[in-house]
């Protein structure tokens, strides 16, 4: 077809094939995909080989697949399981949120960066992405262990805080510093926000759900899932928070009807289609050259401080359970991912953040997600039963696969 | 997000819901959601009140979605059961894909219009859109009768039948004007094309089965249907054929391996995602201005021929079996779809119509789709049995339901 559609197909193909096989090969070395797939970017992009240019159009596309990548976090983080996992997890999350961003931003503060700049890498540094760990405690067959119970239960607060902390930070940028009541506005509103969702949400959706099936619409709580989506998305950014918090705030309100309507499965398509060209632009916008000497030497501090605050921050409540559990939740909530990279981008869009501070998050996000895996491998071997599992056993492991919070790409 | 997506993302939603709404209010008048879909663009779009002007981007997202429309299309199209529908199907389809464009291209060529356009609007009246009949049919529980067979069965051909005659058609007009030489070379090479999508693809992706059950990407199958579907669609157009037709070939190839790769559900998500901006856009593109009377009289004229050539030409040779099974298969057969708007914004786009001409095939195209049910249903009523189903027998109905060829949006 005519209409600049020849370019963006031939486009979309490229960027989806090389991100793809640059994610098998990342598999294969046991490196996680989404790694595979940014390097594609950074290889074949503009600041690399300059083989593929993403056009605006193709941009575009990839910040819907930032949507919907949020999107799929949040349907994977069920409100109704917060009060489940209780206390514990949410003291884990809280310490594990403060004190990556507070050492993160004093460090860069104390370097005598921009605040706004000093905010974005903060946030960055907050959100983890458990998909990586799920993964590897699901393979060891641990997850039943109360050390994995309560990574994956932090794990969601962990999202929602990170998400509240984005809106603030990005406010900050807006207005251009710290002023402090417009900073407690955002903070209420997000607040707010967070709070509606959760226990709001939820409850409108089963108000409505004997309505829908009442609707002549096909497959109208797909559809409604799809509208909500898009309309928290441009809710959150007309009152000037990033669309992608809208974006999982929709999800967590459908989480617990997920199963029901079999959201999970379906949503995640429409991703394995559009996050390839998200992480593979995320690379494509990485300009290596801004890996000074100097830029390497904060990337590495910030980097250690990224593992010793997410160690020391979510391992601190439980030290009274002994240092083992503390250990283990401590390096199984270290990784990051895709939010630290959407926040990066989002600091990046907005002009507050420079090349140079996109960089380091990206570095830091790349050895939080390489780093971890052997030292979780290595702390909860003892757990793994070596026990063959019965049938049964083997295919709850598999279903509980699908709903594994965060595993992307 | 800044960088216009804030405006992106309002238009998406908003075109979105609004497509839906309109949907839903056809389908409870008991009118096909599509046609409701096309009327919010024309209401809402630039022609209409103007309070949606849809963006490059949005157009070029609905373009993607036009891909996966075909795309889904011919997942629903099992080569396999080629075979199985046999002679009968096949003779079916051809009659009543030649007599429709012999009308349609003799009438406007009569009439002095230039070839292309009179091409282009006759390649329009051939492609059936099953999916209204069908779903007809299985509400009043008829699917099993000889005619239900018979029109599902030639709906494959037809739509095969319907992608080469686009594949010349599109030919002609990049020519301009009819050259044999050029045409018997495109003709050999979109029916080459199409035999080989259809006896060799099938093979080469059970030859890679077993590979793609070693690779380490999560969900291999469907990210290499995506990939193939791109790639086929990029094909196509360097070859100099309308992507559409590579996504459907595409689509075909992985037809018979659908249900065990659980592709159908999720492509289909992803089209249920993007198929609102491909109707709503159509719409959006549609001057009713250029509904002139003269126009309305040629549309009129060419819906009429639109039902006559395919009530004649599929009923033609089934007439040794009784009047009324070829009535049924005739009428079964009338709908026309998606496959007909996308053929005239394909000429549209490539300047190969008029704005009148494009109108009178969505003029042709509403009416087919509103017409028909009535007869369907009388026809039909005969045969349905009014015995209450068991539970199984319920379920099969309803699993069959998503595998219903052509049943979009």
């Amino acid at each position: 077809m005519p209409h600049g559609t020849d370019t963006l197909l031939l486009q979309l193909f490229t960027i989806f094939v090389w991100a793809k096989v640059f994610g098998e090969l990342f598999e294969r070395l046991g490196i996680p995909a989404v790694l595979g797939e940014i390097l594609a970017g950074v290889a074949l992009g503009p600041f690399g080989t300059g083989f593929v240019v993403p056009s605006t159009t193709v941009f575009a596309i990839a910040e819907i697949g930032a949507i919907f990548l949020l999107f799929t976090v949040g349907l994977e983080t069920s409100p109704s399981d917060l009060v489940k996992v209780g206390r514990q997890s949410l003291s884990v999350a809280l310490a594990g949120v403060i004190l990556p961003f507070s050492l993160g931003f004093g460090y860069l503060m104390l370097r005598g960066e921009a605040t706004h700049e000093a905010a974005f890498v903060g946030a960055a540094m907050v959100a983890t992405s458990v998909g990586i760990t799920a993964r590897i405690l699901r393979d060891l067959h641990v997850l039943k262990t109360r050390a994995a119970q309560i990574i994956l239960g932090a794990a969601v607060f962990d999202d929602i805080l990170g998400m509240i902390l984005l809106a603030i930070v990005a406010s900050m940028a807006t207005v251009g510093g710290v002023h402090w009541l417009h900073l407690s506005i955002v903070t209420v509103e997000a607040i707010g926000f967070a709070l509606f969702m959760i226990f709001v949400g939820p409850r409108v959706i089963r108000r409505v759900r004997p309505g829908l099936q009442r609707l002549s619409t096909h497959d109208a709580p797909l559809i409604l899932s799809l509208a909500i989506c898009l309309g928290l998305s441009v809710a959150s950014t007309t009152i000037g928070m990033a669309a992608i918090i809208g974006a999982f705030f929709a999800g967590l309100i459908f989480a617990d009807y997920s199963p029901e309507w079999n959201l999970q499965p379906r949503v995640h398509a429409i991703n394995e289609f559009l996050s390839p060209f998200f992480f593979f632009t995320m690379g494509a916008r990485l300009d290596l050259s801004a890996f000074s000497r100097e830029v390497l030497i904060t990337a590495s501090i910030i980097t250690v401080l990224a593992f010793v605050s997410k160690i020391v921050g979510c391992g601190l409540p439980l030290l009274k359970e002994g240092r083992q559990i503390a250990l283990k939740v401590g390096w199984g909530m270290s990784p990051r991912g895709e939010v630290a990279l959407i926040v990066a981008l989002i600091g990046l869009q907005m002009n507050a953040i420079s090349q140079r501070a996109y960089a380091i998050v990206v570095f830091m996000t790349a050895l939080t997600t390489l780093v971890p895996p052997f030292f979780i491998k290595k702390l909860f071997r003892a757990d793994a039963h070596s026990v063959e599992l019965t049938p049964e056993q083997e295919e709850e492991e598999l279903a509980s696969e699908e709903n594994v919070p965060g595993s992307v790409g």
